[in-house]
């Protein structure tokens, strides 16, 4: 145990709490970086780990970043207390796992507790991960991850005997088939507690586009009662922490940019249970420039989700559907909720492509949960948009998440500044690439400046003749629109054949 | 590109150059931790990693640790730019090895070229060595990884036709054996440029103990002095960066307690590489707590230092030894160099294991050179002691290297602070452990307490009776033989049968 004086240092860091020791003192006294230490003030204490500062510490002094002197309300020039403490017994099964040996339901659990509880460094986490990519986990760690992740996070507990729930694979932009198809099913009575994602590398995930229209930021038991009232909800899923343990993982797997199967299979299907899904469709869009590029990947996972949601009880089925280009017009939060307005609304502005998918997806749903005959299904979806009790259910959500249910597709703001895309030559759009839509998107602010985005007013197959518009880019910001124009024209979005 | 104001964070960290943006910030502008972004003041510049900060950091703020506003002169409240870019090329081939696949010569150079150079994080480093771990390294991969190392690092540069060296794989305590074998091979006139490590996890390095008798830290021009006075030197490796990158991937490696074979050949060999060694004899351990626990092990690193020398054309020898418990009666710096005085002075007080040793590693180091025919190089090895020559040469090297060539054993101060470990029955000792020692005589302030240490009486095999003093714990301060003696207490460091 060690006695030193507290140094301030006025900055948060990320993951596990930090504090630094002078080099010196720290080699004399078998201190390592990454080692962890017990710090202690008065009758508080937390353990963090070590960095080593060669001067600016001094051998008397230890460095404490907020996380530490927050928690443990100490002041510059306090007596903190420092005693050395062994690693948490889960960096063992994290070497297990490097050790390419399977891990037991009670390994991976500890694993993932102090995942959640930000004990482990960026160090560990990132052998984890890595040791979780090469080697894979077995469907039986696969399906431990998923258990730990929902016994370590939020859930929803509706006591009803038929959920209903779905899940997309991204790297489609536009495709806001979330906010088509739980009106849908809640308008027939069905039970759809939704939550969903915020874009991470994408213009807009379901849940920015949502908050243009409702906030989506509850707690369970505000999540609750909207479910009792409205029978569904489109909701943050980060807000009640459905997978507290992958939104850590993030962390090091952005960087990496990895995207271990085992994990990503166990935090989907980890969100479905914690909000009870009985019954689940699976939206898979194949395409060059989608998350999964052929339908081989496609029907890989589908096999594995079969197999995971068989462990769990919950009845799935899957549809490959076709990722190739962007779905519906708007791309962006705000361009993105006009085109579901306007879909629900049956206005002819509506975008075609996404009422199909959204009318195809709703109509499995009500096929697998046996509401709908075989063959069915899409007729009843159809008919909910076509008679506006869609509309009208969509309208309860928003007004019971806190939102304006009498808002119109044209009063949602669009940025000011924008450039169209005009097609240089006559020809055919032969491909829009997903990934340079999404960075000329994200160039113009979005998923936070919500006024952002793109509006496409062609897609593949159609005919363009030279100096016709093919999208317009929106921002409110002039730098910004500056940005997207300057990609829009390094990038290729658009292939005239 | 963004101009930010300046904020000092009056720390240092460890690695790459770290910058601290608000959370908000960065996410609105799609920065993510760890990504990297040029850091620009006047005309000076840097490539840092972010980190992130909830609500220290303000939106129109950058918060800079000690590395970035030193190397830039940035001071509080200074404008400074900052604008994102592309991770380095490594980090792709770092993928690939995750990938499983094989990397080429130039790949690895690049890694390891930006490994010395702090530009990659500790989350890629640690997948790099997560990877070798896993995954292996070819003997290809191998042979790329150490010529890299050396071309990254320091190197001698001798113009000598042989040049001898020698390698003992850690985890004996005591093992000297370098302070007694380059004397008796310089003395012949054969050429040894010695550089050795300090201890890491044991209670000393060579260069530990060296250093009780002399400086240990040159750079290259001081040691080409020195050994062109006196054939040769021993000296800290790390002084001249011989294996730079290798010491920068300790601050992964220790925490995860990883030793990925295809590093740790690569790092041994590069080092014999870089002083231009001819000729190398391998000590290999074997014992159950020492790092070789079997000779099966042994044999395999044999073949591998084998194939590895093979390619840069290094004649090797290797030596499987006992590593079952210390070598020598002294255990921490002073208490070792003692012993090494007392053998080459011929003193009766000198460890008759420590110099049976040290003959048979330098007889073969011999006849390896062809210094000396098969069978003869022990004796001629021995000669060099008896004579005196050995003990007059290392006198030489000590002077060359800044220290008292009229140094006496007795001379050497022995911490005051001392505590017995007595035999509690009558029997024959069965085992002593390696580990168990290291912890005691670490506790008890080695290796930057020179006086501290562990002198030990007995060895295997020998008969004790109740009471009979096996070793002496020594340290300078009180407080830290209170904590050797609860840890000798604790453990079991002799077993008595």
């Amino acid at each position: 145990m060690f006695k030193l004086k507290a140094k301030i240092i006025d900055v948060e860091t990320g993951g596990i709490p930090v504090i630094s020791l002078n080099e010196e003192f720290a080699n004399k006294n078998d201190f390592h970086p990454m080692d962890r230490v017990i710090v202690k003030f008065k009758n508080r204490s937390l353990v963090a780990a070590i960095d080593t500062s060669e001067k600016i510490i001094t051998e008397d002094e230890i460095g404490l970043f907020e996380d530490v002197w927050k928690k443990l309300r100490i002041k510059e020039g306090d007596e903190v207390e420092i005693t050395p403490v062994e690693k948490p017994e889960s960096t063992k099964f994290i070497r297990k796992k490097m050790d390419r040996e399977e891990l037991s339901k009670e390994e991976i659990f500890k694993i993932v507790k102090d995942i959640v509880e930000d004990k482990l460094t960026d160090v560990e986490l990132t052998a984890f991960v890595s040791a979780s990519y090469m080697e894979g986990l077995s469907m039986q760690e696969t399906a431990s991850l998923t258990r730990a992740i929902v016994d370590t996070g939020g859930r929803l507990r509706l006591k009803k005997k038929i959920i209903a729930d779905k899940h997309s694979i991204g790297g489609v932009p536009g495709n806001r088939v979330t906010m088509v198809i739980v009106p849908i099913i809640t308008s027939l009575g069905i039970t759809m507690p939704k939550t969903s994602s915020r874009a991470i590398t994408s213009p807009a995930g379901t849940a920015d586009t949502m908050e243009v229209l409702a906030d989506v930021s509850f707690s369970i038991e505000e999540l609750t009662e909207i479910v009792k009232k409205t029978n569904g909800c489109i909701a943050w899923g980060g807000a009640i922490n459905l997978a507290a343990a992958d939104d850590k993982l993030i962390r090091v797997r952005h960087p990496l940019s990895l995207d271990p199967e085992g994990l990503m299979l166990a935090s989907v299907m980890a969100k479905k249970v914690a909000v009870g899904a009985t019954h689940v469709v699976f939206d898979l869009p194949v395409g060059e420039e989608a998350k999964l590029h052929s339908l081989g990947e496609a029907r890989h996972l589908e096999r594995m989700f079969k197999r995971l949601a068989d462990v769990f009880k919950i009845k799935i089925r899957t549809i490959v559907t076709d990722g190739n280009e962007p779905i519906g017009h708007g791309i962006g939060p705000s361009l993105e909720a006009r085109d579901v307005l306007w879909l629900l609304k049956n206005d002819r502005r509506a975008p075609m492509d996404l009422r199909r998918k959204s009318v195809l997806l709703a109509g499995k749903l009500l096929e697998l949960i046996g509401y709908a005959k075989e063959g069915t299904g899409e007729k009843i979806a159809e008919k909910q948009i076509k008679n506006g009790k869609a509309y009208k259910k969509f309208m309860e959500i928003i007004e019971a998440q806190g939102g304006n249910p009498k808002i119109k597709p044209e009063d949602l703001p669009i940025g000011e500044f924008k450039c169209d895309y005009e097609a240089e030559k006559y020809g055919r759009i032969d491909n829009i690439d997903n990934k340079a839509i999404s960075k000329i998107a994200r160039a113009a602010g979005c998923p936070i400046d919500k006024e952002a985005g793109i509006y496409l007013y062609k897609h593949y197959g159609e005919v363009v003749k030279p100096g016709e518009k093919i999208f317009t880019v929106y921002s409110r910001s002039e730098r910004r629109i500056e940005r997207a124009i300057k990609l829009m024209n390094e990038l290729s979005p658009i292939t005239i054949k």
